[in-house]
């Protein structure tokens, strides 16, 4: 498939220097290729250059690299992405809305992925993820410990080829290895408005603290399953008529609308990780 | 002025019972009083009972307050209110657009308030508070302990006859018997969505954690400057683009904002304090 | 079942008068009710007093409302609702991201009603609604007049038994005998913030005028499909990256949460219906 | 000062072609320039390419120019700004909240702009813009016709230097003569998310609507007052217990921030007016 026309996402990331913008519009216009978008970010603090670029046109992809690597500093990343769909793995426990969400949007074609599997520390969601025709594994927590339950998950996951692991509401913690084993694989929405209410239960915890505005919070997961880099937040007004279940319900739309929108943006390159930050394009 | 045809603002909170409602309501229909508006909250969690009533028509306060006394459990706490102007003294420190805000509503006529006086740990907003022909008061904390600054500080506010202090971004740490001298009156803007970024500079640790939202908390102060129960809250997204200075100058829009709207929620006697939180009616 | 400890939402809307607070709330004090939550409303405009009060204890519906009904002015409206799930069916076209939230939210028992039956004028969702095991009529609108094919999807209609026909993104003008035949039945979700870009394909419209933010509103429908009580709205920002496409994706996360929500303030009768406006409590 | 060390805001708005960011970009890059920022935007549907470029060093902006229009297409528009403080005139009526807001910035020194004189039709804000020690003109409309009063007010406004004429809450129709006097220099609050509720009173409008949401639109004036190019959105949630005056009330806030937001987009030379839209970097 040499040379026929089509379409790459190229991202860029490196140390800034004077010229970057020239010498990477240089390379697209020799090659005669168009740019359908384009958007940059210099982080001044870190001295980081970062670059998103739609292009299309007739270009061999390993060529295209090359000379673009040979015009960026030296260290710098680049990735060139064919915009096809990504593969990706939900883990779940019992609660249906983000996952749902999913299905619904994947069903309609609208979700720019391939859902691989469904894996649940519970039960409960087998039937919801049979109606939509996609293997539903159901790996118990019950008489193990939790490195012989996540070894078997991670064999679950590792038993198809995908991109992004996402945590569609998966009320378990995870290991320091499981998070080194995915690293900027893994994709989390926290049931608050980060770094707000860290931890279990952060509707009781927004009700005992009697807040005005509850969120919720998509990110990459590290080390700490709630400090990784923010994807995407967003909030809804609640008073002092919502008790902790009225929140938690409140929440939930907020929850699934945030965690498909943050993936839609990682799903579409838009997202760079700088760090603990996220550079979403 | 006994009897005559006015307005009062009712507001009953106590250990919930049945009838209390019928009860209440039965004072003002056998006295021949209007109600306005009428709101009621039960929280089931700790079995209290809030009543805010508007009622118009002819009656004497001391009697009215009595009679319902009558007819309340034990212990209820009553306040009949007449709608008149309160008056507030405020505390600032470097930054206009908070007092500015509140000076600006004041000079139109639409706060609800009589501003007192203004007090700055620093002299720069003196020239502004002059402009609008109101008493400022510069308490310098050079050369003097904290004990000794908010000694003078509070030898000011109390040379005032005042209902609330409102600290319209006053950039100090308030002791213990500051916040206990004046419990209840005092309402603080917090440059952050409480309870995220407790303490200094919220701008730059939220700049640091690399969220999407930011905001700010209207509050009343108790023990914890940062703690105390909130009254309003609202947020404006950010991104990557912003550095922490960005997210101060976009943040300032949602305090003033926050803190107005705060204000006039306690100037209208529609915020109840509920142990560390509010009820807003 | 007479007698019997239950609970029931009383929903009155009369003319205004002096003590109806007092009038209702003696009903229920006098029969040992427990109200556990009131709210009342009076539009000084018109003059109409609208209350809901969630009560419980032993009742004879019948002579509960008889009672009431007494002490109310005459012509008064009154409901008396025993909290148990509603009924609808749902009218669709092509488009499933509304559909499927309800679908999800009704798997997982979070909907307060049963769908009877989905009616679609094309084939389009018949797969989806298959999954989740509810009817699915298609009724197309091929060959016929459009009498002809509202005559044969009111005749599906009618064959269940519902509380509200919900038109979730149902894409045909509805005529007068429609819209007159089930008053006050038919909730629906338009894809803007209405009263803006009333008609065909708002988000063009939307795009073509240049806004800065996009919306949804859910409304009860009366005669002309945009112009009825609205219910709830909500909004989302957008920028001239968005083409009319773009804001109609992005458009789509509005408008299903909000006709959820609006569904979910009906079907638990938080809402009044005024004329063209709504009190929704 | 040729050849200075200096900044300049770059902005290009022409046919869209192949290499156009290489081709700016290589400017830049021969010349020694730093980009500080850069943003592209593509309009696809009237082929038009957007670029704004912030660049820092040595440079003679005379040179400049004219090797950037060496490159450009025929009919590029070319704007090269040293971004220095623009001069407004500020145009009023009674409401001061939008004034006010704009005086306290000022005060601060937050407003990118200096304000050369206020006009209003009414005295009312006349001892407001005093105590800012800034020229108020009033200009009353009494006895003379529409021609007349603007002719007076122009006469005004020309008796300054401005680079935009702001109208913080004017509510006075302009003529056709007075818009294509100054054309893209008039910025305009209007009290409703525009393209909802035109014309007089749209608070009134709203509250008859009965809409849950109510907003202010910052735009270009052009012929239509209501229908030139939006700037900046924003809304605030309503609900029924607001009559039109609560609604007024409530929107004043979104109207001063959203006033303030544009203001502080167009006086950095971030919005490109695109037909009757804009492009806002």
């Amino acid at each position: 498939m040499k040379n026929s026309k089509n379409k790459a996402r190229i991202l860029i990331d490196c140390t800034d220097a004077k010229g970057l913008v020239y010498l990477v519009s240089k390379v697209f216009f020799q090659r005669g290729l168009n740019i359908d978008s384009n958007q940059e970010f210099v982080d001044k603090g870190s001295g980081k250059f970062f670059m998103r670029s739609v292009v299309s046109g007739h270009f061999n992809a390993k060529d295209l690299e090359s000379e673009l690597l040979s015009v960026l500093p030296t260290h710098a990343n680049l990735q060139l992405v064919t915009p096809e769909k990504k593969k990706i793995v939900l883990l779940v426990t019992k609660e249906s809305h983000a996952l749902g969400d999913i299905l619904i949007r994947h069903s309609a074609g609208e979700l720019d992925a391939d859902i691989q599997a469904v894996i649940g520390n519970h039960k409960t969601l087998e039937q919801l993820v049979a109606r939509f025709d996609i293997p539903f594994h159901y790996v118990s927590a019950l008489g193990v410990n939790r490195m012989e339950h996540e070894y078997e998950v991670m064999g679950k996951i590792n038993s198809y080829d995908f991109d992004y692991i996402v945590l569609a509401k998966y009320m378990r913690i995870l290991t320091e290895n499981f998070v080194n084993t995915y690293k900027q694989k893994i994709i989390n929405i926290h049931h608050s408005f980060l770094p707000a209410f860290i931890g279990a239960n952060p509707y009781k915890q927004a009700f005992e603290r009697g807040v005005k505005i509850i969120g919720a919070t998509a990110h990459f997961v590290t080390r700490d399953l709630d400090e990784g880099p923010i994807i995407a937040q967003n909030i809804i007004p609640v008073n002092h008529r919502f008790d902790w279940r009225d929140m938690q319900r409140a929440g939930r739309d907020v929850e699934k609308v945030v965690l498909s929108r943050a993936l839609s943006l990682v799903l579409n390159d838009r997202v760079f990780i700088h760090g603990n930050k996220t550079v979403v394009f």
